[in-house]
């Protein structure tokens, strides 16, 4: 048997699930996990389906289900969950966000291809060599960062990558190419947002004698650490725990945050409606 | 509008969904909320769906649902979301979790219809009055344990009660009445199950020096502290604190999770499958 | 014997412990805690001991403490345990945080002597009888608040107050008064600070589609939602709950962290050393 | 300036205090953290200082404090911060404890020198090779098992060994060799002890269908699954995750939870007392 992983967004109306079983059964599909979620604002309905089906044919079910939910003007994406979404992994010169993602695809539990590396700096090469993955350095100056985006868009597309990953790139991007990735690209940022914003967040955190801290995994937007929020997490620190100490557990809940957030977005459990996003996780 | 829950178990066939959603949509309905889970060990499908109507009535839909099912076989409920479930409390001394049900109750945070508090004492009569909820005291020795369960299956009839709350009620019900209340009655243990079962479970975690403490609820059945658990949560404690702390500590997760857990039962959240509950609770 | 609770605060130099562990042992007393820290950035030394003595003489232990460490110029502290701090508790309409400190006095948890409420409503005017404590109602209008203010003096003189604690007192104290309650005065702010300041946080929190919401327990300053933090919670919030959800769930961290905070402040535990708060906790 | 870290342990006392700070005084000491317990079942006064001197003379240090604290007859430890503790890692074929702790160390994390990692496989070679540790290959059969031991406490003399970490090492040590070693070796457990002992604690926790999983540090006994609990933590899994998950979810809290335990050893942060431990962390 294949699994077949749907997503599926369109104005609510009566009748789209009675649409979308109609046309699983037809495929003699079997339903394995289904979530939906209408929002109350904009009345936009949100769907992830797993079905399985003896069928291997890609293209035929995704036929079936345009033609049955046309109507419906939806924006509709099918997948064989045995074809896993492609990633493109940016860093600088902290290694543990890359590390965590790249010992979570060797352990299994992340079902996602890591197809390249890139970098600012060559600090994280030998991490990515031994985990079999190609680097590659892409110096970032004021002079240079036209032509840094341009290699970039050449390797997105060179890689057929569904989405880009910053694990601690330190670099801001363009607002142009912010926009050209919007909805397939996801940052950690290290505080829990919108709380300080910016640079060194954890020593505005000690400023502010916050008792805990966290960090957020985003979309990636043109306004910095604005962007829609997938997930986050805190951890409690106490008044003895100077701004070093904070960069140290940060550490972990950065690792852990972005790596919850890019198994979402690997298994297609992430919707965009407006600026907040759906998860759709069991 | 009226908004309508609906409850379904039946083995897993395709066409389920389709069936379910082509009777909603026949009553005019709209899906407000919707979901699933198939146990890949029973392949017991469970659903659990909300939909809006211009229709009130309840067996005008109750009718064609099951019509529409019939060949499923399923085990299936639907009620109007605007009439509440009704539930009988019993506690015997301690007031923490009937306080926080009423408090609850009162707050609108628990759409819950409680309808009679009983109990081997009277320590709780005066907060069930200050809620305007009937109160009946039947004490319970040895010898009148038989005609006490008789005097609470009479207000469980005469209340027409939907399920039973063991808010701190430290009387063992019968193995007879467990089995006739099976997945209706609900107890609050004050530990993380499995581990201290039994009498003083904040002592035997003292002694066993344990760094969280926790408390389960679950359905009540013959087996003492044994049945499938709704909800649990734990509480870090230090070294310093000692077993009274800890049953101080204690109570706060006691009337968090006994309180979580009611809720999901006032909402028809809860499937029972083999003994294991499934929660939908988005 | 008697329990004394002694906190210090003074530039930190060595022979500080040395001084107090003399003077202790000098009034045959036996520490049974004792917490210290030294901040790194001010070099101020904090410190909190608990001793047991079988004299009564608080005077007398007080002038010995005082002899001894004269020399370091502290800020010193001396009560004994079995005299309660005295709180006055401010609230408008809402009354959970009101309830739970009533209920956690009650029953034992919170060793507070809360002396009256004060509120510009007449709402919770019935929770305060039920337990038993006086009730002030002073409403505030623009043209009154002087006026207002001056009543609640009046009052903090007269009930010999040690705190104030603002329990979703929903009005801005003047900067004159807040100057002059200078870290005797806590309030619950709902949200999770530095995120969302100012008015209706929740719908702050909804808008932005964060995905943990929390409260925070501050000292009050003359700068609003600025203030020192004595304690934080957070809660996850998932995509479905709108703002009236996330208003029900974030009364429940508001009341969990404010009894915390005002259970440090009742037990001697907070220690303020420039704008962050040491907290003394085992 | 050179840090110190103290740690005693004694019958409680009257003077404990004055006459460890009176040493420390009398060598030019500084105390920068201080943490002391006693307790109420044993009357056993535990302590951790850490103070800083001009001195380097661990020897001369030592002395001043055994003399001055004789009458007490604690049992006393100290040592410079900047020579590390030296720990012993073993492990079978798992590797995500044992490339935890080495990540850790790496970046700082973990002031701990891993001198040695043994395993009864040689699965995790690489890895340790890739951080620079010795590893030792020792099998153990039924038949070999002594031997093994023997072998082991060899490279325990050899290396100098402060500690043993049983980082998932899938083999029971004989009941001689946990005596020997009590108080100076842990291991982690992949459940919330007391519950789920033995084999299969994954599966036995989906049998019973907990809401939270969770993992357990503690140090070695001759009683399996029975040593005094250093640390535990907690995950929650809904009714969706297989004994698949949960292994893997697992993996996360057991790295963490074995890496603080680990932490708090390394820095001399764990008192034992009976069968608990005493924990000074700020």
């Amino acid at each position: 048997m294949t699994i077949f992983v749907v997503t599926l967004q369109c104005l609510d109306r009566p009748g789209i699930v009675l649409a979308a079983s109609t046309a699983i059964v037809s495929v003699d599909g079997n339903i394995l996990e289904n979530d939906q979620f209408t929002d109350p604002v904009t009345s936009q309905f949100c769907m992830r389906t797993r079905f399985e089906s003896a069928t291997t044919d890609l293209d035929g079910v995704h036929g079936v289900l345009t033609a049955a939910l046309v109507s419906f003007e939806p924006v509709l994406t099918v997948r064989r969950e045995d074809v896993q979404r492609r990633a493109l992994v940016m860093v600088s010169q902290y290694d543990h966000c890359l590390a965590e993602l790249l010992y979570r695809r060797d352990s299994g539990d992340l079902p996602l291809d890591v197809v390249a590396v890139v970098s600012n700096h060559d600090t994280c090469a030998p991490l990515a060599r031994r985990h079999n993955v190609p680097y590659f350095e892409i110096p970032v100056t004021p002079s240079t960062k036209n032509a840094a985006e341009n290699d970039l868009r050449g390797l997105l597309t060179r890689f057929d990558v569904d989405f880009v990953v910053l694990a601690r790139y330190m670099q801001v991007l363009s607002g142009k190419l912010c926009r050209d990735l919007a909805g397939r690209a996801v940052n950690i940022h290290h505080s829990f947002l919108p709380g300080f914003k910016g640079a060194r967040p954890y020593h505005q955190a000690y400023q502010r004698g916050v008792k805990l801290i966290g960090a957020t995994a985003h979309f990636v937007t043109a306004e910095l650490d604005e962007g829609p929020i997938i997930d986050q997490d805190v951890v409690r620190v106490s008044h003895a725990r100077r701004p070093s100490d904070m960069v140290s557990l940060g550490r972990d809940v950065e690792r852990t945050v972005l790596a919850r957030a890019v198994r979402l977005l690997a298994e297609d459990r992430v919707a965009l409606v407006g600026h907040r996003t759906i998860i759709f996780s069991q």
